[in-house]
C-alpha cells in the first residue's frame, strides 16, 4: 500500500485526505516515480473547488508536479531506469494522472531527468511555472531586448518565473502586486519595476515607466475588470497573454484601442505547448533546462512543508501571502540534493 | 489647374467640394497619376465625418484608392514612365497623399503597375479589400484548408474580398448580414452560407454549420456588442481578427471563454503591412496579383458613378444597401480597358 491525497467533496483544504491505497503499477509507455516532493498550483486549488476546466471525478486525486526517483518503468520506455531522479512537464491529463501522491504513475512522454543542480524541492517547482512563462513570453508574443514586460500576480510562481524569463530575453520587468508589502521582495526577484495595484494608478504609472510608450508584452492570470487597464497600458504592437482567470467578471475590450494599437489578446494555457506540435514543448524544456544550466533561471521557493502538514501548504497557497512555489516534501529529513 | 475633392468642415457627402486646385507635381519619389477611377472605402466615409483613427486638417482631400495612368516621374523613379496604367496599394499616409483628384501625386513604393486583366473601375476596386483581406486572413490568421471563415459585413467590398480569398485557401466561408436582403448575392458571390443576423441565432447557427466545433477564423469589421458573440461561436484555437469598429460600444469578452479556447483576438489595420518589413506588403501584393490572374479574385463592383455624381456615389457608401465597390469614374465614356 501506499498513501496518495485524495478528495471526495469539493472544497477547501479541509477536504483533502492522505489516503492509502495500493501501490500503482507502470503501464506501458509510463513511469513510476516515487515521490520526493510536490509542486503546488493555483490549479490544484480551483481544482479541488471545481473551478478548474475540467470537474473532478470524485473520489479525486490532484497535482500537477512532482519530483522523484524511477521506481519501475513500463513497456516500451528505454530512455528512464529504476533509480533515476526525474521530474514531469505538464501537459498530461490530470484526471488521468495525478502527481500528489507517495507513489504516482507519469506517461513516460512527461517525464524529464532534470538538471542535477535542482534539489527535489526545486525540480518540483521548475517545470510549471517555466514552461508556462516561457509558453506565453517567447513561444506566443516573442519577448525580446528593449520590451518592457507587465507581470499581474508577479509574486505567484509562475509570476516570478516571467521575471527571470523576460530577463534572460533582455527585456525589462514591471512587476504588479496587490500592496506594497511584497515590494522589495519582487524587486530583490529581478524585478526592475514594481506597481501595487491597490495603491497606484497602474495604467499612469506604467505609461511613466515606459516613457508613455506602453508596455509590448502584457502576462496576465487575473482577467475580468482588470483586463481593460492592461489594455490601456499596452503599447502600439503589444501582446497580452490571459493565461488564467480569478475573477470571472467580463473583460470590458475598448475595439478601437484593440485597433489603433494593432493589440493581439490571447487566451493562454501552458498544456497547449504538449497538442499538435511535439516540438514545441521539446523547445520549451529545452529552453528551461539551458536557463537553470546557465544559472539564469533559479526556482524561488516560499516554503517547504512536510507531508504531515500538506494540508497547510494548501492554505498557505490560498493566503496569497506567498512569495513563490509551495512545496510540499516527502523526504523525511526534508530538502535533498536531486 | 485640375481638380480635386476637398471638404472645409467635417460631414455627410454634402460637405464634399470639387474644387480646382494647381496640378501638382511629383517630387521626388513621387508618381504624378491621372486619375481614371477611384474606389471609395468606408474610411473615406468616417475620415470625413471625423471618425477615423487620424483628424482631417481642414480643408482635407480624402480617398486610398486610385488608378489611373502615369502622367510624370520624380527624381529618383526608375519603375515607371508616362502614360503607363497603375494603381495604388494601401500603406501611405492618407494626410500627405489623398487620392480623390484628377491629378494626383503618390509616394511610388505604393504604385504598381495592376495586372492586364483589370479595367481601372476594377483597379481601383482591387488592392485595399484585397490586402486587407489577406493581412487578415492569410498573413495573420494562417487561414487554410478545413477551416471555417466566418465573415461579418460580408457584402461590403472587402468582406466580398474576403470570401474570395478564403475560398482560394481553400476554406469554407459564412457571410454575416443585417437581413436575408443580399443572401442570394452573397451565395452568388461564393459564400458556402449566409447568416442574417437581425433574423437568426447568430451562434446558433455557426455552431449548427461547423457541426458544433465553432469557426476557426473570424473577420470582423464592427466590433462592439456582436464581438461577444463571435466569441462564443469560435472554435477552440481560433483567430479573431477585428479590422474595424462601427460599434462603438465596448466589447464584453469572456476571459474562460478565451482560455478554454485558446483565442487569439487582433486588431488588425491594413496600413501595418507597410511597416516594420518592406516584404511583408510585397508579399500581399504578389499573393493578389497571382489570385487575379489566376482568375479566383474578380472584383466585385456595386455601381460605377460618373465624376460628376462623386457625392452621390458616398451617399451609396453610407447607404448600406451595396454588395461590393463603389467607383468612381473619371473616364468621360464610362469604364474602359486598363
Amino acid at each position: 500500500m501506499t498513501r496518495t491525497v485524495r478528495f471526495h467533496e469539493l472544497g477547501g483544504p479541509d477536504v483533502l485526505r492522505l489516503e492509502e491505497v495500493p501501490e500503482p503499477r507502470a503501464k506501458a509507455g509510463e513511469v513510476l516515480i516515487h515521490a520526493r516532493a510536490w509542486g503546488l498550483n493555483r490549479a490544484d486549488s480551483l481544482f479541488r473547488q471545481g473551478q478548474y476546466g475540467v470537474a473532478p471525478a470524485l473520489p479525486s486525486g490532484l497535482g500537477f508536479e512532482v519530483a522523484g526517483v524511477v521506481a519501475a518503468v513500463g513497456e516500451g520506455v528505454t530512455d528512464f531506469h529504476a533509480g533515476q531522479a526525474v521530474s514531469v512537464v505538464p501537459g498530461f491529463d490530470l484526471l488521468s494522472y495525478p502527481m500528489h501522491g507517495e507513489s504516482v504513475v507519469a506517461p513516460a512522454n512527461f517525464v524529464v531527468a532534470h538538471p542535477k543542480e535542482l534539489s527535489f524541492e526545486q525540480a518540483a517547482s521548475t517545470w510549471m511555472q517555466y514552461i508556462t512563462a516561457y509558453g506565453g513570453l517567447v513561444d506566443l508574443a516573442n519577448t525580446r531586448p528593449g520590451d518592457t514586460v507587465v507581470i499581474s500576480a508577479a509574486s505567484s510562481s509562475v509570476g516570478l518565473a516571467a521575471i527571470q524569463i523576460a530577463r534572460r530575453e533582455g527585456a525589462k520587468t514591471i512587476a504588479l502586486t496587490r500592496t506594497s508589502a511584497k515590494r522589495q521582495r519582487l524587486l530583490d526577484a529581478g524585478a526592475d519595476a514594481v506597481v501595487a495595484t491597490t495603491e497606484e494608478d497602474v495604467v499612469a504609472r506604467i505609461l511613466e515607466l515606459t516613457d508613455g510608450r506602453g508596455a509590448r508584452v502584457l502576462f496576465d492570470p487575473v482577467g475580468g475588470a482588470a483586463l481593460a487597464g492592461l489594455i490601456s497600458a499596452a503599447a502600439t504592437g503589444a501582446f497580452l497573454v490571459v493565461y488564467g482567470v480569478l475573477d470571472f467578471t467580463p473583460a470590458t475590450v475598448s475595439v478601437l484601442d484593440l485597433l489603433l494599437k494593432r493589440l493581439t489578446i490571447r487566451g493562454f494555457g501552458v498544456m497547449e505547448l504538449a497538442l499538435d506540435d511535439p516540438g514545441r514543448l521539446a523547445a520549451a524544456v529545452d529552453h528551461v533546462r539551458k536557463g537553470i544550466t546557465d544559472g539564469d533561471l533559479v526556482p524561488v521557493i516560499d516554503q517547504v512543508f512536510p507531508l504531515a502538514d500538506f494540508a497547510e501548504a494548501h492554505r498557505r497557497l490560498e493566503s496569497n501571502g506567498q512569495v513563490g512555489k509551495i512545496v510540499v516534501s516527502l523526504s523525511p529529513d526534508g530538502p535533498t540534493a536531486g
